[in-house]
């Protein structure tokens, strides 16, 4: 689903990618919307401990610092795999988000609370003189969050590594 | 297309929009895929020309002031419609890219050229000091095309205007 999409993953494709039968999907989930939501929250619970646990390691650098580190290791893990796949979050916002109501709620929570861990960091730069004491620390996060989602976006495209190095240049610029 | 996706979309889809008997669809497109194609052209010709001349009116004002105009007015034809729909080229890219390479290629190069519109902008701005003389234009334009494309798709989930604010917001903090 991460790379073929909602509508391009059938529930034969599921049940054969875990070598189950058929039948026994529905032992588990009442339909291929559940299954997706489920899919995404499963995602996002081990992506918020990742964050979480890349953005305070090296606790001795500044903030800014640990953020272009995070994103680097990101855009690291990003670029194996052929520059496919990109934010499954991003994928299904993209396909779903206008026509199912249930995975465009369970996406935007998470998109939501991804931005929080960044401005999290945010916080800490402001508090440590690393960003400008007048800087919006949410609408911050929200565009470094988004940008990046379309940087991984773009990438998925151009089949490179450019757009995410574009992003990861912009980010010492946000400095004070 | 641009708002259930390429998959969301059968060809029964299209021939009821257009009000034509099934059978002529493929007197024009030797298929979906081929038709899904020339679409994005055609949609990206018409944006291309909108694009130059929304970026060319008010050429008395500063480049990076009318970069925002030009972003802004977007954001506001964005956010009709019920903040659906965003970006046809990012909606087809992130469902697309990893699984088709036709329409990969033909999103690629319409995000090139899209691209190219902004540096051509941030060009005039280094030139007349808007941005710092060391600015590398073509990162920057990738950077904030990207940033823009990440922001129409949290516009989708989000539902608001949200997204698109933040963007607007961070875009005279890359002036000089």
């Amino acid at each position: 689903m991460k790379t073929q999409g909602y509508n391009g993953t059938s529930v034969k494709d599921i049940v054969d990618a875990a070598a189950v039968p058929k039948g026994s999907f529905y032992n588990y989930f009442e339909s291929k919307e559940v299954f997706a939501v489920e899919a995404l929250e499963k995602v996002a619970s081990e992506s918020f401990e990742a964050s979480r646990d890349m953005l305070n390691a090296h606790r001795d650098k500044p903030p800014m610092e640990r953020l272009y580190r995070y994103f680097e290791e990101n855009a690291d893990f990003a670029c194996g795999g052929n520059f496919k796949v990109g934010c499954f979050f991003g994928n299904m916002c993209q396909e779903m988000s206008d026509c199912n109501e249930a995975i465009r709620t369970k996406v935007r929570m998470i998109l939501k609370r991804k931005t929080k861990v960044i401005t999290e960091v945010l916080d800490e730069a402001k508090a440590s003189g690393g960003i400008r004491e007048d800087a919006d620390t949410e609408v911050m996060a929200e565009f470094i969050f988004n940008a990046w989602e379309g940087a991984l976006m773009r990438m998925k495209a151009a089949r490179c590594r450019e757009p995410l190095d574009a992003f990861l240049a912009m980010i010492p610029k946000m400095a004070k």
